[in-house]
């Protein structure tokens, strides 16, 4: 297998990702598509050990800029690099595709090429965060903000696939992001998905959980709304970095504490280790016909490496078959799809 | 002045809040009301020292659990504690209430017995949470979880007046929670408030902030529906306790480190009072015809008397009246009461 590297996008350039994807591609034993003007990646690649790697360039001269309006960018640039990769992914001659370039536009490009898994309406983005017990899958980070219950019955049925087949989770539990663990509790929309959850066959339920409950790993895949799931990923990512300023101020702040700090840096660093969200791999685009894995803009190579992992793992996991199986299947008592029709 | 201060509330019990009313009373040199058993108040009171603060008892015998429904309680219950602390800040006896109570039924006990401010449609409950610049006061935490924007437009002005006049900051600048900052991001409610709060007199609008705004403190009062507000308080509480168990997992991992750990300990309390929520004294209910503020469940003595802290500050620096004076002040070119009265 091959994965298509998106090799334009991202805050560091072409240099970093090449790096990363090198690293990722040898660590996944999968050969690589790198995708982008050619000349700036033959000359990162020059720069790198490619042996017993199988690379593959592709050329794309047209660049996304990460403030470029999405669906305009992919129309007027049908040679951006993104969807080229895709491009490859569709024709098989990619697995995947892995991008830190603009979200919106690997989006825009993903649903375009690839298509959408029948039965879904509406991608989502999903990531793995860390939690106390390990790891919990958390969607949708921002793909849609506004979605309907239907929506969120699909994000569920994504969610628990992706978990069981990337995550390894044997029947994960799936809770339902609120304001408080009652039945009673959440907006309008969290008050009407409840019931179809709870009816939902096919997935193990647990009920509405609270944002303390991520941390905790109380379940496996949490499910929101894109705009919330926005929200309590980069607030997280927000706490993570003022604990870690707080924890550097501090322990700078005399002598005999950097001596001791000197000696704790190994549990410093297993610490940040844990909670480095790089570390997690980037997010899934579930739900569009391919495996796509979008990165952080601000991505390292250490983190395109493990993107590259986790797409490989995506793809021969056969995630996209799962979830269709998964969307396929009966819905049990409660039709979410539409109220008017009951399930026969 | 005197705080009534329900004493029943609490995951603790009447010791715990007697403690801390009379450590934050005694700081504050403040008059204590306490409102609830008298027989646990008054065993509570024994094993303090008491010198110097005015005391009064008032007797409560109805109780209000954790679980019950806060509408019906209140109207089931009409000598519970908070009904009773309440009235006391209502004929003037008392200028503000702390309960660490049901929140849902301190709530309702306010809006019945209190009343609202003029020209609030909804109350809101506001925050301080620690920030890289200092503090940041986030609204609303739960008690609208689907506000329209003209709700979103009044909770901004309270805000605003809250932070001036508790946080002691000039002119605060003030942002709306969104999943990304360029104006048109947002989910509908977002997009809706935006050009609101953009075209809104008498508030210094930053425009919009995403989650990790919120602890960089890129503005001093962050304003988004109850819901989205309720799970970014608990992930950021959550993230909190993540890295706190996380680092003490390492740092205790071989006696090196214990031995190192020990040296660091100045820091590492340094760090946890600096990310300590109980510091932050509780939420301000906004919007109702009174100071109230609401502590969390779990609250220490420590938290409470920051509670009590915070009520007085909110009583003597008239928070009510500001709030009463922004809210009838012009709201500037666009009118977010009703979109079909254009401002004269």
């Amino acid at each position: 297998m091959r994965i298509a590297v998106d090799a334009m996008g991202g805050d560091h350039g072409p240099a970093t990702i090449v790096a990363g994807a090198l690293d990722g591609a040898r660590r996944a034993g999968v050969g690589l598509t790198l995708v982008g003007q050619t000349d700036m990646i033959q000359a990162a690649l020059a720069t790198h050990d490619q042996t017993g790697i199988d690379i593959e360039v592709l050329d794309a001269p047209d660049v996304i800029g990460m403030d470029q309006h999405p669906a305009q960018a992919v129309r007027r640039l049908p040679n951006a690099s993104i969807l080229v990769a895709c491009r490859a992914a569709s024709s098989g001659s990619a697995g995947a595709v892995v991008s830190a370039g603009n979200s919106g536009a690997a989006m825009a490009a993903a649903l375009l090429v690839l298509g959408r898994i029948p039965g879904i309406d509406r991608p989502a983005i999903a990531s793995f965060v860390p939690s106390e017990r390990g790891r919990t899958l958390l969607l949708d980070l921002g793909a849609v903000t506004d979605p309907r219950p239907a929506h969120l019955v699909q994000f569920a049925r994504m969610g628990s696939a992706y978990a069981e087949r990337v995550g390894g989770i044997a029947s994960p539990t799936v809770g339902l992001l609120s304001n408080g663990e009652e039945p009673t509790k959440g907006n309008q929309l969290v008050q009407e998905t409840f019931p179809l959850l709870a009816a939902l066959a096919g997935i193990d339920f647990y009920g509405n959980v609270e944002g303390t409950d991520i941390t905790q790993g109380v379940v496996d895949v949490v499910v929101t709304d894109g705009f919330t799931g926005n929200v309590a990923l980069k607030v997280a990512e927000g706490v993570g970095a003022l604990v870690v300023a707080a924890l550097r101020s501090e322990v700078t702040a005399t002598l005999p504490r950097k001596l001791a700090a000197l000696l704790l840096r190994p549990a410093f660093r297993a610490v940040g280790s844990k909670l480095d969200y790089s570390e997690t791999g980037g997010a899934a685009l579930l739900g569009v016909n391919g495996a796509v894995v979008i990165a952080h803009g601000r991505s390292d190579a250490k983190a395109i490496a493990n993107a590259v992992l986790v797409a490989h793992r995506a793809a021969s996991q056969e995630v996209v078959a799962h979830i269709g199986a998964a969307i396929a299947a009966p819905l049990g008592a409660a039709n979410p799809s539409g109220p008017a029709t009951p399930t026969p």
